[in-house]
């Protein structure tokens, strides 16, 4: 049995709420348990230097914690004066996933900012920032959309992503809270789009290691727990998802 | 009148949430209007080099706000790799505004690390800071007086602040909100005890200087507003505030 | 009795040598007692990104020490590779002052750039370089009026800053040293125009606080002090004393 | 056909030259095709802080590139100041891939510094830094042995990485270089043990997807590029592979 | 005797490999005895600013070792985020040399970059250096001229350093490895012309100093060594030897 | 004719001020000309790290320029976050002058701080730098025997600076201004002992080149120049430079 209760394929409880903080374009406060992360996406009317004069926009992803979000207090980077590797890892890994399921061609030369600032951490919160990510810029997106500056939503497909492991006691299990994880053996995220398709895959053995059926059944897992959070993200995106489905559809043919 | 029809005495509305976040030893929300502020206090059983083995206990603040807080996002100081003045000088305020109401000869080799992170600003985020500050530090403290760490509650007082300015058409206001402040032609920054004490006083006229009488007239306008604020702590800090109230008394004879 | 036996409303001896250093077009070392300051205004042709094509000028100041100026050795802030919270708080304070007599639309795209650099410490660095700024940047100014490339010179008061405090005995003074300020249980710092109008006014209880007669008290000895100090920067600016009385005189109209 | 003319499933050549540089326990430099690597493992008698007093070892990796490794020369990092997130996340994943295989406990209190510098770049440079440290720590290690500070090698099983990935044609293929790896459509990153298991598993679709045929048919052809690996490395230590091979067989029973 | 057994004025053995490293336009890879340092040259179709719009080049050099190209392992300088004052001697001394016998005016607005990287370090890196980088820009330089991009080799001579010393016995020496420069009185680095003018001289006294005929001894055991040193150069450029030879006849005329 | 009048062999007017700051243990403000340098020396009662438990003392240090010490004002070391290239060079120089002539064995686990900071700035701001520490490291090192601390001045030769150099008229000249030293085809900096040795020789063709018999001339103007200078340093150090030249005969014996 899992310490809370759950079965190894359970999400813990998930809620998104949208229009969190007034100023960002998109603002949600996402929660997987007790995982807090407000993510915001902004919109640039630039784009960085490499993309300057080619009519196309960037995604780019900040990740953070406050000091106090988890059990001992963190040192602020700011006061550190750098960026930990931990940190510059995540924030690569949210912009490199939201790029794969916005049609950057269609967005003008902008840049989405999008902030990931994980207010309480218990685990897994760079996959509920991926997930709340995504809905924040569904919703930037939208305004752009709605203002007339874009023809029709880039979106081409949902992205979630979920935590998968091995625990000491041999069981994979679905969405690791933070007490689990620090003693899991396994430890993989998995990014995945709403039909299902790999966009990430990060597993990795905590001096450990793990065979091809163990990840087969991770990945089943997954599988499971992205279809969820893709049920929550339609609730919380409105109308979009229709439009999302209807290209969903298109890239199928 | 004022762009939101308030009174020039009249404060934006204030509330306080208490245990915000699990994991700080004391947490708030608190909003003065639609600025919102996370005050996080953590307790850390050693204290910076130079106080060590003196018996005796410090208090330290730190101070960040969102990307996206304000109207345009700014970039994070932990990317830029340093702190900006306005940063610092905040965070030098809040702490040395605690520690004068706080004795630190009474919580032993402890710091009190607090965070204030600003999630949404329209103005006064130093003061509310301040404010929500003070409550977080008592709950944390009475949390060490609950765990039988330190014998009493070492707050000696009440702890508020709240800004007031001169607007272009020479009135003086109270509590300024963004749109105010901006344009104000004085602004001032005024932290009292609940006994009306001041414990810093931070007037600046901004490419303006002003007078004894406007001088006086702010002050008066802080004092109403100071008043307040001390009954918004009371309510949130429920039997904590009757210790305060006989340390007061105390101080008095 | 003052440890150096000075009156409660006695200035230490203050020294103002115009010319100091040959580069710069205004230099002036600047005499408190034994605290020494170095403070340079030079001319730069181009104004911050923020304010460019505005046909508007700008000033802006830097502080530093000596590492020896004070009892025992600091670390040179450009060892650390960073500046301290202490120092951005003064020369954004000094910079401000300045810019509240200074008539910014007036100069054209340039920049005042301020360097106040304290040789030796003995408290009041921050007041004393306020002081000799004052001077540096009105002769400075006067050379562009010299040299043709401004038609006036565009100060319209004087400004001086002093400091003010409560001793441990509780007796209000003037002008501390670093003997009475590193005791005192208040520490006010004063800056004030030529015509008594406040700039900026910063009060700090250490680990104390303070009532509303005794700020009175304090700002009556400030108000004495900055008289003393007018006079000595009239002497040290010559001629451009009585264009800057006439400034004074319109603006009172 | 690719560009190179290699099968789907061929390495490019892989050399591996022991004891390059003479100063390192244990040194080597490895080519994958026109990759080079300079793999060098150095032995520090103490163990980062967290670690200190528990009698274990520890294992760091840092990697860098001379600024010419690449087709344009790229600023060096030391330069610049401060690392970039690509090479953090590198060194992070080689220093976790060889305390996989290592046993931390047998070691002492020694850290094995792990530098992994490129000197000329074709693509896989994170792969064969990985195979390459494995020789060179193991080459450290055996020092150790010898000169009688720990008992037996404690490396319990071989270790290696190989990249594999998808083409713009939607074929998987073994080993990019990197004018393949510029356009493909995935990049996977295997590191595995010599028996097959999985260590580290790191896909991402570049602005693409992919799906678990794809997923499948890519880890088949990593396994088959890890046993070529294998026996280059068992080569480059000589009788040390032995040892490892027992260590295997314990490890299964 | 020298502990390499060596003369007093012989040089270790010096071998230069031309194109070791396949991107750079000059690559070569230099030894000194055991001194062992990788000299790439690039070429950067721009100059830095202080240039921009007058027609002519630059030359810049950096300079790095390894982290166990010594005996015993540092720090990488990325990781320290800062480069240190040794470093930036040397690559200040390395650039400086190169300006001195490269006719900047003549290849148009070009910046050389020079990258000197230790892979392993036995005394003397910085003349190993100079000596081998002086070879690789002959070789970039060349390159431009193969490929029209400039008419002619606009090099006016050879460029060579040496090191020279006191050992503790009053022995002056050529060529000190480490063991002799780690211990020597004297240590003097001296940058020559192929036509025996200096370019550069530096001698340092460790905690000793040093008389005229000491000078004078190290200045004629450095012009022995230099002029071995050019023999090798004109070997590893081929050609190009002889077009700078008629441009020291052109220069003495 | 040189461009204010001097002969060949002249220095420009010096003058040494002792005791200009108060607090440091020794103080002197130097002039060379319109160079102007204030240069301190503190003790510190412990070493570097590297020293520690050896029972001998160590010199370090560190020189700046006020921002407008300059023609045009320089971005000060502070606020750029790192210490140039030029900066560092210089500061090593100083150190090791002055290490070679005090018997660090002999002071006990100190350090002595040296801070060169040049308020006034015409050319050889080093020279002059070296030239006034070693007085102001005398007046510290006397402080420490009157006081007790040590038996008797570790110092064991006077220690002076000269810059000499080529102008374009082909004219050998010694103490350069900043507008000779802006030309100059060649600059030597040249520090020695009171007897005439060498401590340090760096000589620099600037995109030019020197010959023997041009160094010869030069050397032989440092050593005139030298000569004033110890008499200089005679007469500001009092009663110890009778003890220095009595530790001259003795190391000449």
């Amino acid at each position: 049995m899992r310490n809370d209760h759950r079965e190894v394929n359970q999400l813990r409880e998930v809620t998104i709420e949208t229009d969190y903080v007034k100023h960002p374009e998109g603002s949600v406060l996402i929660s997987f348990g007790d995982t807090k992360v407000i993510c915001n996406a902004s919109v640039e009317d630039r784009v960085p230097p490499f993309l300057r004069g080619q009519g196309k926009g960037w995604i780019t992803a900040e990740y953070a914690m406050l000091p106090r979000a988890t059990e001992s207090r963190n040192i602020r980077e700011s006061s550190k004066g750098k960026v930990s590797g931990r940190t510059m890892e995540i924030q690569r890994l949210i912009g490199r996933a939201l790029r794969a399921v916005v049609d950057l061609d269609s967005i003008g030369e902008r840049t989405l900012w999008v902030d990931c600032d994980v207010i309480q951490a218990d685990g897994g919160t760079r996959t509920a920032s991926i997930t709340g990510a995504f809905v924040a810029v569904v919703l930037a997106l939208g305004k752009l959309v709605d203002g007339g500056k874009i023809k029709k939503l880039p979106v081409t497909d949902f992205l979630t992503a979920i935590s998968v492991g091995v625990l000491p006691d041999g069981k994979e299990v679905l969405d690791l809270c933070y007490e689990e994880d620090s003693k899991a053996h396994v430890d993989m995220n998995v990014v995945m789009t709403g039909q299902g398709e790999f966009v990430e895959l990060q597993g990795t053995g905590e001096e450990a290691t793990f065979s091809m059926p163990q990840l087969q059944t991770m990945l089943s897992l997954a599988q499971e727990g992205v279809e969820d959070l893709v049920k929550m993200q339609k609730e919380a995106i409105g109308n979009w998802a229709e439009i999302i489905e209807k290209a969903q559809d298109s890239e199928k043919k």
